[in-house]
């Protein structure tokens, strides 16, 4: 396993536990000069907010860890392309770089619908897609069929 | 004065408050059925967080005042046009429309500088700028105008 891997493994089992609690399952950890310094997952349905994605939540994190608002030199593992919300708050907080798992052909502004980080905004990151993918498309998918299986049977 | 320059007043009544605490001054009202069901203020530097816009800060009270993700049918009222992370938290909330005060050519996600709103996402809402805009713009160059002199002072 590349480290890249190693982290996104880290992000994987976030989402995991996300599913496990009845939320879509997304997952995100954010590393700086090595140490894990922020991380999060999918809470919409708990915390009844529709911010509490897990790049927000790992972002706040991070902010709280390093007592700022500005995470030059952090690297961000999510597990899924991030979404406008989640790629603006990257942009905000000045990481450097994002490494996703699955892209979003839905929500994604990371290229899955359109490009965010190549709009004319200050402090775009650099971006590298498709780490760990299959197992973070398969965690979404096996949610999906499970709550499709679930209403066919109710 | 019509009812969106009165809720535009308060959020501007925020952002002056922001101002006075050394925050870039930005405040938003979030109305639904005509009550007030959310407000916030930039508190990026008190909260040392990339997250806390005024944006954000009034959707995440709203989502708590309605119990719910979901902000149909609500108006968010912001004095300074949505950045991309604020732009993308107004789709996730599914807000129904946005009207904001100053136009922001450095960071705006609603015209400045590109419009989510016009991406292939769902639920964008209607969008209507430049309410008392001239007032909402001063409270902004004010606050720049007096960091340069507190920094020609120094």
């Amino acid at each position: 396993m590349t480290r890249q891997e190693e982290y996104m493994a880290r992000a994987l089992a976030l989402a995991e536990e996300a599913a496990a609690a009845g939320e879509v399952p997304v997952g995100c950890v954010i590393v700086k000069d090595g140490t894990v310094v922020g991380c999060g997952r999918n809470r919409r349905e708990e915390k009844r907010s529709a911010l509490s994605h897990a790049e927000t939540e790992a972002i706040a994190m991070a902010c709280e860890t390093l007592c700022s608002w500005r995470l030059d030199g952090c690297e961000l593992y999510v597990t899924l392309e991030p979404c406008p919300m989640c790629a603006g708050a990257i942009l905000n907080a000045r990481i450097s770089r994002v490494w996703y798992g699955a892209r979003d052909s839905a929500f994604g502004a990371c290229g899955g619908v359109f490009n965010l980080f190549m709009e004319d905004f200050p402090h775009p990151p650099a971006l590298v897609g498709g780490i760990l993918e299959e197992a973070c498309r398969t965690v979404l998918t096996d949610f999906f069929r499970a709550l499709r299986d679930g209403a066919d049977d109710s």
